[in-house]
């Protein structure tokens, strides 16, 4: 099991860094120093390896965001902890993040449905946040295209965040918390 | 030069989908049914033209952008003219895109520090007008980091933004802007 998620991670690597159609398995078994029969007996074929890194993210960022869904706290709240669960995640997992925002569409069939559907059960969670606190009066009504770009906010930090920069990705989320939800316009007192 | 272009757009398709890595000289060659020596002839050697393809992009956004930062209005209008632009640019060259915001890594020496520049150039071009406008009292004063953000809001549009879709690219700049700007927290009367 062990080897297994090091062979993940160094799959995960190569993906990020040449692409996972510009990356053989012959490179994997290198980087590995595993044979491909080794190679296989743990993983499977290099599809099942991509599919695996995108689901691993996934399936964990859904369980953390369901957990802060079920929180009794106020809507906002629990806007701005999902957000800093997500940027954990994304910080402390950075290479396979890559992997999974940029090569999850190579995958084919069934594997290519079930990330699908991972990455619009995450989105609903984001818009359930954002629609119970608007019936509860604490947020406007926004247009549903505006989740997509608050996803965009929080996770294309995958190409610059780390999780040893000066910040913590907590605080990070925060930062972007507040300007989304105080608004970037100076108020006028009147 | 109008095969130049059909080289590059036939080029950044296969990269868009196989990646830069992903994608061989063979591959162009057979996508724009040129041989090799007509292909190096127009477009050089594979990775420049994966550097064309970015610095186009990052030029024809740098030239707008820099009329939009030169009009007589708010800083306010010019932040929502300025991401206008950058999702009608994205929305109509989005397969350029998708090449030049997940490949533009690959690029190497030279080539990469141009484009590095290029980007940091509109990151400050964007940097300008929120601090622009935090001193002309418009809007709050931000933490640079979040200017990481407000690009990743916008421009990680190129995920799923279409030139036809049932908005045009401007209509979701406003509504991505009135979001940011506003802020998403109801305001109380008080």
């Amino acid at each position: 099991m062990e080897s297994r998620q090091r062979i993940m991670h160094a799959a995960a690597k190569l993906f990020a860094e040449n692409g996972y159609h510009g990356t053989g398995v012959e490179e994997i078994s290198k980087e590995t120093q595993l044979g491909k029969g080794a190679l296989y007996h743990h993983i499977g074929n290099k599809e099942a390896v991509l599919f695996e890194i995108c689901h691993t993210r996934m399936a964990d960022l859904l369980t953390q965001s369901g957990r802060v869904l079920a929180m009794d706290s106020s809507y906002q709240e629990r806007f701005r902890e999902l957000m800093r669960v997500a940027l954990r995640n994304i910080a402390d997992n950075v290479v396979e993040w890559t992997v999974s925002f940029q090569e999850f569409k190579a995958l084919t069939g069934q594997r290519r449905v079930v990330i699908q559907e991972a990455r619009e059960r995450y989105e609903s969670m984001v818009v359930e946040v954002l629609e119970g606190g608007a019936r509860a009066g604490e947020f406007r009504v926004l247009d549903p295209l505006v989740t997509k770009g608050i996803l965009g906010l929080y996770n294309y930090s995958y190409s610059w965040i780390r999780p040893d920069g000066d910040r913590t990705p907590e605080e990070i989320a925060d930062l972007f918390s507040d300007s989304l939800l105080e608004g970037v316009l100076e108020q006028r007192e009147s």
